[in-house]
């Protein structure tokens, strides 16, 4: 067995070093040399960006919000009738992303160099328990492409774990997990900020 | 050619176990010493569950309803008019699982220790035809996790393929095909069982 | 580092030709002797289609519409007041693909052997700007299966990339990218066709 892991352990260092090899060149438009890495135990890239939710519904800011309420009220939810949201309650979004905590500016909110684009929904009656699809959009100078995210946000626990299941552009083929967290819900309900902790497991590098 | 197989054969082994070794630690949360396994060829993890909708546009039931309808018919709908579903029809769903075919008991159905939240849409003029993006959720001593999937559900077909996109806690970085067939549908339209037989081909083992 | 290289060029083939056939064989119903293929600098396969949408809402055409809002306007759209999309549309949409730019003829459009199944949203207040999570249904004597794609598609870009983040039958497994660009859309609005690149990464071949 000794044998087995030594030899193991030598195969392992190469299988690194080949799968890097294997991809090193200049493809789809990635800048500069990179290679393809697929790594279970360590991240291959990670970073921690905040979302920030203004929903029109409560906020009614027509300037400010970047999400609104897609779905109405239905009979069902009505008949259970939860305030704050309901059951079969869609909301596309199209939120900013920042590595800080701070809320962007108003001017210029609407131009983050990363935002968040898709939907979540409402699906449970008696407390909200929500699912997530969207995607991260980069947009600067430094990162460009996207990562697409899916997963249920189980709004009991105190962190909640999300798919990524692609990317493109810088992202190219990614794969990995977002943890999410609530990091600050306003009463009115009109603003709340999720962090996200986006660990990628296969990536390029 | 014959001592090309027998070297790739040799190294398939060498391969398998590295790949296995490259991951066997404690990490992500995951419990127990495990293995990231790749293997197209057989499963590298199997289940069978049993999904069931109750919805409440058809059922009436505000207890025991699993799902409702998020969108109301369209003009579209309307002018083509099928009884039963819609096109556009947007259904949010937290649908229990289960491992035999029996409905869950009504107390408690609402706390099965394995859920399926998300949606479905009715995407066809003449007939029924869905799309699915959903999550199974895992809650219990033996798994916790979740897996995310998506796909057509070409109900005209006895079996569906769905994909598996990704996974989390137990099913960490998983992929694989969830395979969907009608096991019961009753008359009424309020409650449809599918048999749901996932086979996982990226996988911790 | 020179022996390195050349000792990695080995494995790398010898890798290459290991993942083939570690996975040559007759298996999920996948006709003839297949191998599923990494390969992250080319493309293991690549399809141009051409997707035609053509949406009741603009179109009235209940016979030729492929699509439809399923979802009203919210009282942000409202109040922002956009023709042509909302903030918070969601459309549901059973599509065409086509390998030529023609629109499949009238009858038979509802019967093209490859469609394009889900739904996209617009998540932009002063300018559109869509969402998309779909299936590629393919079904000819030729190909059958499914490739699951999901992504932003960032509407002010000339070309927007997706994941292909699965697919079943002949594409079991599969993953990679679509590059999207308008190639047609009406001025009324009835009507747009779309160019998809489709390059997989991860594929049985």
């Amino acid at each position: 067995m000794a044998t087995w892991s030594n030899a193991s352990s030598t195969l392992m260092v190469a299988a690194v070093v080949l799968l890097g090899l294997s991809s090193a060149s200049v493809a789809h438009g990635r800048r500069g040399r990179r290679s393809f890495v697929s790594s279970y135990d360590e991240p291959c890239m990670e970073m921690r960006l905040y979302l920030h939710d203004i929903i029109y519904d409560y906020s009614n800011s027509t300037a400010n919000s970047t999400s609104a309420a897609a779905t109405k009220a239905t009979p069902l939810s009505t008949a259970v009738s939860n305030p704050g949201y309901f059951f079969g309650e869609m909301v596309v979004f199209n939120d900013p992303m920042t590595e800080g905590r701070a809320l962007p500016p108003s001017p210029g909110m609407e131009e983050t160099a990363v935002r968040a684009q898709g939907l979540y929904l409402y699906d449970k009656k008696e407390a909200p328990n929500a699912w997530f699809a969207f995607s991260v959009v980069f947009n600067s100078t430094g990162r460009r492409g996207t990562l697409n995210l899916m997963g249920a946000d189980l709004m009991s626990e105190k962190t909640r774990d999300l798919s990524v299941v692609g990317g493109t552009g810088d992202f190219f083929m990614s794969r990995g997990v977002a943890t999410l967290s609530t990091d600050e819900a306003s009463a009115d309900l009109s603003y709340f900020r999720v962090k996200v902790d986006i660990k990628l497991y296969e990536c390029y590098v």
